[in-house]
């Protein structure tokens, strides 16, 4: 095996000569554009305190649930990979990693890792398990270096704004610190109430006191929640906030009436979780119509089934990579918030999905004529360079371009971000290159849609809405 | 940007040199072929009375869902469409559109416009605020063109049998005076008893009393409601009918008792509509049954959710652009339907769907075994470039071509037709070069089977059937 | 037409001259490796006696119901063929077949024919109305030549590894002929129990009681029916099988509590088959524990609806093309066997599946993180070439190659395993070309996992696991 480490500067290109100078050229024209990550992961925190990062197996591995779900999936232990204990040391870690590398032949982590591997850390060596010793060592020596702070790593990747996800509880202290840095139109937080929408959960009691407490308003009755809740909202907006942010399994949003919503939020607060699905619901539509009056742009990422094998989630906890998705329906759970909100001028819903077959049965009609309608990019599980592209191709003939947000990444491994932006513009300089070469696009649209995919139709997208 | 409109030669053949060449020599045998479209939405009176088209708006745009439903989506009011009141003038209706050119990028419609504006109206710029005032007079001037009336275009658009879609409860007026002045073999009517099979519908109880007033039959119980159906099906016949049509939610085609039957019509000539989409989908099983018998080939559609948004269809109407697909079944629910009629010799059943999951999974493995059932051609949002092409790669593996009924057009856009049959012809093309590139198929065969789907198959498929 | 029938050494990979060349020698590394058969339906006894097959329809159309439904969906009566009566002679049903053969354009069954026949047969015409004879006569006399006989046709195709599939009943005599003539290690059993796991069979209870007589233990109540497996199980196990089979309708695993599948299973045997179909489901997760004992590797195949057209499975029994796909979930279907043995180090899953939307929404993130879990080849209607690319293509980016089985192939026709075999390693050696062209491989990396795929992976896959 070849033991040089490269990236090729077509990579992620079409393998056709004629398609693939033209991508080459579109892609020419977006390589270099600013990121816009508005929907992140990324730890506020770590830039409030722009501490110098760790090992590089608890930067690389350890977190990084993509990784680790294919090494579990190959029988190596979670603590092997420090996920529960007794947790190896992270030079054990890093290897057991390096040795297992053939795994990731074919899949976007490989793309993102090598990338990393190379632009941000010069490694010029794949991994292996007589190389892995040799890697640590390189990669920990970046990490030692002063240049290699979160802040730094800002300009470094050529970030202009990124969004990270905090609870609703959130104090924002963190987004405080980094307002009073400077940095409060660059980082700005995103508002997810999940906890304390979804009264199944065991921490929702609780999660809906500590609402309370840090909007100032007694939660005791459903009139209060709501009221905690728009606070809440307001104070992200007062912190820059651009977007709310909501993980359901389902996407129904059927409104209850006043009264029986008040009830069920009532019996949840004893207790008993009847309606709790029902409530879940019903919240997707009081948080569109907040949103169509403080002009927060609202997100919706339904279909994934948390924790599918009950014992790892409770050994590991959560977003250790035992999340599966699940069909999902768009047309007729959403009829309800769209019919009340889809025509409003205030009001901007962003749909994701794990779910490919919505894209051209449900999605892409329903971004094709609903005004408050865009396409987020290809999530999670798709966002990868063959559903990438399957995407463009199922949601683009009958959404266009213009009703998609463009590219967000959706990551909490901070070091990939390049690499997953820059993977999404050669998908879509490649998807663009295929339409001038079969001539349904000329050469000068094909840039300009580039260059709005990669870098304006994010901004738009996530663009405060005012009513 | 490019400000000249031309069509490529090769435009939607693919971009791979071999498979070009190849997909060029194929399509050239099927280009000049006769049109055979026969499931269009064009009506008959326009055909009939041969009256001038109207403005460039009111041809190109108002009526056009597809185009008006891209430029809702980006925030344009229907109103400035033509849709509503206060409706914009033809004028600005037009320069609306133009200044909206580039949402359509990627879309079929821009393909079929293209080609219209080339084509059909001699257009050589690309449309854009600035270009619209002078495209608006230049379509204007060929509109004036007494050259440019319906029947005209039969000739010029190479049209050799066109089916028109007509109530149940249509006195065939215009289809007799079409007749009468020599058309009646080249416009047909097709059956589409919708209205009065679903009495979930407001208008119903109104049209089944209208359908028993044309059938002469009083349609006060079942017993009458079933004559006047098959009257009024062989007054269709007479007329030159060959097939019904069939829009449905789901694809169920239950049988009911017919005492059970006609309890919930009597109930719902009472305003009880319990039971209504049962009976629905058992008017599915007894049209079969009326088509084994009279010959007429069986159009199902399912899948679609009519007039998502209800404050949107009350004040526009039906067919503006709110229609969304959602997920469709068709494996149990057709089964009551085929058990009793799939094998019958005088019965014929063509499928479509906005649901592609079920191509593999449903549909070719249906039509593959089945002597009575063809697919029809990717329908509405699937009616493009990539979702062709999609089709023929779920299908063909398990249906092969010649369970296909080939290219229907789809369409109440008149000057559309042209440009949507070239546009299927030129993708099968590039399929079927693909398969011969890949030496899956002789390049005879090829060809052979391209004249087949443009041509022989659709009239085929859709000859009456005689059991 | 042409007429002389050949076949291209660059069949059925990419059309694109880079993609070919780099395909073309990925391919030359596994077109002689041995094949392993892991889930093939020959019969047993066809090995066990050797004895010489029957006539060229009998063989290659009469059995083969890709064949036959593809026949019928045009209209062939089934008895033309030989299926039901009166059956027409094996020459008129070679005739018939030859006079049809355009209908199998684009399908994988021309591919798997036309290479048993160039290859297997030394064929060298295309069939035909006017070439039906000459083939029939060709053909019939290299079957009557001893050279083509069961055991020496294992050594000409190279199969290194064949298992049958047995029904849970089965005495197991023809496996232990073979064994006893030194076949054993190479012709080996699959443990097949579905017959007696699924209580809403007609034939359930007989099945039920000749395992019991088989196992030599009463099966009158619950617990002696899972005696009678285990003892059924460890019989397959001494007789060298690998594997277990299960095809059920729907992939629900709920596991029953002991006192409720007594209750069901005393209320099957008196004939009520009330909660027949969670008893069912119940059986996987019985069945899963077993395998977590016993080491068989349990393979599960759901979601086809068998017999959809009544009449025809009562005229002509099973397995003669009317089976139908359904929609198939199988994130919280699997989720209680999985919860209980997806982790356990003795089971190893392998999922088939016909509902492509599975693939990227479910099986690849399931299989992307269980450790017991493997993905099965493209299966049925799936195994074709577009549907293997698209397996690849939407499974690689989350599970990987390793976790998929590599090839089985699943045929009753003896004489199409080599063609299904060759089939899929081009389609995978184009898979990977395309991944090396666009640069996300490199060619050393996608050699190494060809042959896996096609070799090393399905032995891994199916090696008895011990806990």
């Amino acid at each position: 095996m070849a033991t040089t480490l490269t990236l090729h500067p077509d990579r992620a290109l079409p393998a056709d000569p004629t398609v693939r100078a033209l991508a080459r050229t579109l892609y020419a024209q977006t390589a270099s554009l600013p990121l816009v990550g508005m929907h992140g992961h990324v730890e506020a925190q770590a830039l409030a305190d722009d501490a110098p990062f760790g090992d590089p197996a608890s930067l690389l591995v350890t977190p990084d649930h993509y990784v680790t779900r294919m090494l579990y999936s190959q029988g190596v232990a979670p603590h092997r990979l420090g996920v529960g204990e007794p947790a190896a040391g992270p030079r054990d870690i890093w290897r057991t990693f390096c040795e297992h590398w053939h795994l990731f032949r074919g899949t976007p982590s490989r793309y993102w890792l090598e990338h990393e591997l190379v632009e941000v850390f010069g490694v010029t060596t794949v991994p292996s398990a007589q190389t892995a010793d040799t890697l640590y060592d390189q990669i920990a020596a970046v990490l030692d270096d002063p240049a290699f702070r979160p802040r730094t790593l800002l300009d470094r990747f050529h970030i202009e704004l990124i969004a990270t996800t905090d609870a609703a509880t959130s104090p924002l202290d963190h987004h405080a610190k980094l307002a009073a840095d400077g940095f409060g139109e660059r980082v700005v937080p995103t508002f997810r109430p999940d906890a304390v929408t979804h009264p199944a959960r065991s921490s929702w009691a609780a999660d809906v006191a500590e609402l309370g407490r840090v909007a100032g308003v007694d939660t005791g009755d459903y009139a209060g929640y709501l009221e905690a809740l728009r606070r809440r909202r307001a104070a992200f907006v007062e912190a820059g906030a651009l977007a709310t942010d909501h993980g359901h399994l389902s996407a129904d949003t059927t409104p209850l009436n006043p009264d029986e919503a008040a009830r069920i939020y009532r019996d949840a607060r004893n207790g008993a979780t009847a309606g709790a699905d029902a409530f879940s619901g019903h919240m997707l539509h009081v948080m569109a119509g907040m949103s169509a009056q403080d002009g927060l742009v609202m997100q919706l990422h339904p279909g994934v089934l948390r924790d599918h094998h009950r014992a790892a989630a409770a050994a590991y906890g959560p977003d250790r990579g035992w999340d599966i998705p699940v069909g999902t329906e768009f047309t007729r759970s959403l009829r309800p918030l769209l019919d009340d909100f889809g025509m409003h001028p205030g009001f901007r819903l962003i749909l994701f999905t794990v779910d490919e077959t919505s894209y051209s049965r449900e999605l892409a009609p329903l971004a094709g004529v609903y005004p408050s309608v865009r396409l987020g990019a290809p999530w999670w599980f798709l966002d990868s360079p063959h559903a990438m592209r399957r995407f463009r191709e199922a949601a683009t003939e009958t959404a266009g371009f213009y009703n998609t947000s463009g590219f967000v990444d959706d990551t909490r491994a901070y070091a990939s971000i390049p690499a997953r932006h820059d993977l999404s513009r050669r998908i879509d300089a490649g998807y663009l290159a295929t339409l001038v070469a079969e001539h349904r696009l000329s050469e000068e649209e094909a840039a300009q849609t580039a260059v709005d995919l990669a870098y304006h139709l994010p901004k738009l997208a996530y663009a405060r809405r005012s009513a």
